[in-house]
């Protein structure tokens, strides 16, 4: 077993052994790394607080390890994998939840928002690519028409621009947001509070394994995991961490929506809400953010862009700018850039039925888009070629560099 | 004619000759008075940009005195009067405006906004005691049924609570306003671009009528003026000035309702919008407002008083908070005084009717209730006696001691 191995196997028992988020667990990793925390946590060589949060799990399970094993084993065969702090490809911005974990007092769900010791994936997407440029939509479950109608049109909208929806999964604007991303050929993410073997809500199976085939279905809690209440609370955190910044639809007074807007307010991330009619018991909650200090009302996807992404660059609407690169071009490889998708490829042909030229002007000027840089070959199609000059991090966040 | 007269005759003169709001005019007022400007105004003595003002009217009026005496008797004769700074009962928090007016550049209507010369007022309420406690509610003459709706329930509870409601007089938000004051019982007061002599809307003539008879019909403009398009503009300062703040309820891109809370905004008073849904044209204004630092967004009318009232004293609902010295009334004597209206006075068969109590009761109780201060004996029936202690003016503000 090398080294890695080792502090991957670590990093899952660690993850069964505890739930995500403790905190006293991650400044122990952090002081020591995982295998040797695991040890320490095997041996009883730990807090009294951490041994008890872990005393429940010990007596159940023999080996550890050896659970972690088999854990992993399941997950190979049935096509998800694991991905820790260690990996490439793990969301940096996921570590500034050790930054507003706090140690003394308040409910374990206030204190234990530590970053995850490990995430289980299924999709093929990259995480720090799918999220470098990502918007969380949350909202409530019973949801109303209305709301349901915004979400789609938000969700649409950024998906289309190549921005990553992330959303918890559940009925009503969850749904409606990972929908219309799937619809826009987009990029959407849920992150569940359960196993990802398991789809809760049952209803949303079908759902799931669409996601899970363009976009990415992610869970910290292992295989087989139940959906406990607290469960999804503890996950808001990650929501809020992992994107750019969160958009409240809508939501009753109590939802749980308004505690990932909380975690992203903490994290420096941007805090949005739609606004309803003051008549409607789904917009109170959205209402109660908006007289708070910070939160900025957004009507529509644009709205959104500013927030989280560059002024001047994401805040265009469709009809590009004066100052970019696009504008040297003739007006025939305008219309055919503007028919070509972001992250579905799409082949010379669909593109020109799209773009509504001939198959022949297509074929020919599509490989000069590719040599001057606005599109790359993908298969046997293209796609836009990814556009760096966006991904500007926010002040306060830890973002990996474009 | 006494010092008072003549300075009262310069005051409507002065407003006959230059449009309302003029910012040479009211430097001129303020360094020699009214009188000697009137004099310098008609000999011409006075700055181009302000003979140039006049000039039209000039050739027109033979004798400016003369015209103004002439009007006084007018309004004398319709039951109406003339309301100039020098008099007691003026709202001091009108002269904020010479604090925004600006001499220099931009429009005219943005350059003069200084306070007006004099106000022409049909309704009885004494204009410093009807706007200590006022709360501006404006927008879109098209309003939909939500912003009729909203503006109507907000306009009842502030009214209700004896709050002045002060609108524009127009079809749509203000109407709902003003009609839902009156039905309240409470006072409103509607601030004209026109005559108070010249209904306009025509439409509302019958509303202007009942706003005159119970509350204030107010404008700058003279006897017969007529409302031109620039003037509602000018207008709208005096709404923002002589109002602790304003709520904007419904109102598109282009309203001139964002304009009255631009003012608002300048003169530090509380700049409040109602949210409503995205989808809406006419909530595409408040939106935009709400987007704005400073904007704050209400549900209700608890919350605009949070926003202009004392903390404690006009947040508190119906039921009375525990330190007042209602709480040491007995149950009759309370639910008596709950039947009591802040401005309309009830007879005591009117009042024990609505607490629900004999009539003997309420006829040997009410006196006691006037001895203790809580009530005040008006005509044949009683109201509640004013409340001083919820009269704190706003920090910003230029406001008359309660």
């Amino acid at each position: 077993m090398t080294a890695t191995d080792e502090i991957r196997l670590a990093r899952v028992a660690l993850g069964c052994l505890a739930e995500p988020g403790n905190r006293e667990l991650g400044v122990l990793v952090r002081q020591v790394g995982p295998a040797e925390a695991l040890d320490r946590l095997l041996k009883g060589y730990v807090s009294e607080r951490l041994a008890e949060a872990a005393r429940l799990r010990l007596s159940d399970i023999i080996d550890a390890p050896d659970l972690a094993r088999g854990l992993l084993d399941s997950a190979d065969r049935m096509g998800a994998r694991v991905v820790t702090p260690e990996d490439h490809e793990w969301p940096a911005q996921l570590d500034d939840l050790a930054r507003i974990s706090r140690a003394s007092d308040g409910r374990a769900v206030d204190r234990d928002t530590d970053p995850p010791q490990c995430l289980w994936v299924r999709g093929d997407a990259p995480l720090n690519e799918a999220f470098t440029r990502s918007v969380a939509i949350v909202g409530a479950r019973a949801a109303s028409n209305y709301g349901t109608y915004v979400a789609t049109e938000m969700s649409h909208g950024l998906a289309e621009r190549g921005w990553t929806v992330v959303s918890g999964g559940a009925f009503g604007i969850d749904a409606a947001a990972h929908r219309a991303a799937l619809a826009a050929d987009g990029l959407t993410a849920a992150i569940l509070a359960c196993g990802v073997d398991r789809p809760y809500p049952l209803g949303h199976a079908n759902l799931f394994d669409r996601i899970a085939e363009t976009g990415l279905l992610i869970s910290e809690w292992p295989f087989g995991s139940a959906p406990h209440r607290l469960r999804f609370l503890v996950r808001n955190r990650v929501i809020a961490a992992v994107t750019r910044g969160t958009v409240m639809v809508e939501a009753g007074g109590r939802s749980g929506a308004r505690q990932t807007l909380g975690r992203a307010r903490a994290l420096g991330r941007a805090v949005m809400a739609v606004p309803g009619p003051v008549t409607s018991a789904m917009s109170v909650g959205c209402h109660a953010e908006l007289r708070e200090e910070g939160t900025r009302l957004v009507n529509n996807y644009s709205e959104i862009l500013e927030e989280v992404g560059r002024i001047g660059d994401d805040l265009a609407p469709p009809p590009r700018g004066p100052d970019r690169p696009h504008d040297t071009l003739d007006p025939l490889a305008t219309q055919l850039l503007d028919a070509v998708l972001p992250r579905k490829a799409r082949t010379a042909e669909e593109i020109a039925a799209a773009a509504g030229v001939s198959g022949r002007d297509a074929r020919r000027t599509l490989p000069t888009l590719v040599d001057a840089g606005f599109v790359v070959e993908h298969g046997s199609g293209y796609r836009l070629a990814p556009t760096p000059s966006s991904c500007e991090p926010p002040a306060a966040g830890r973002w990996p560099a474009p």
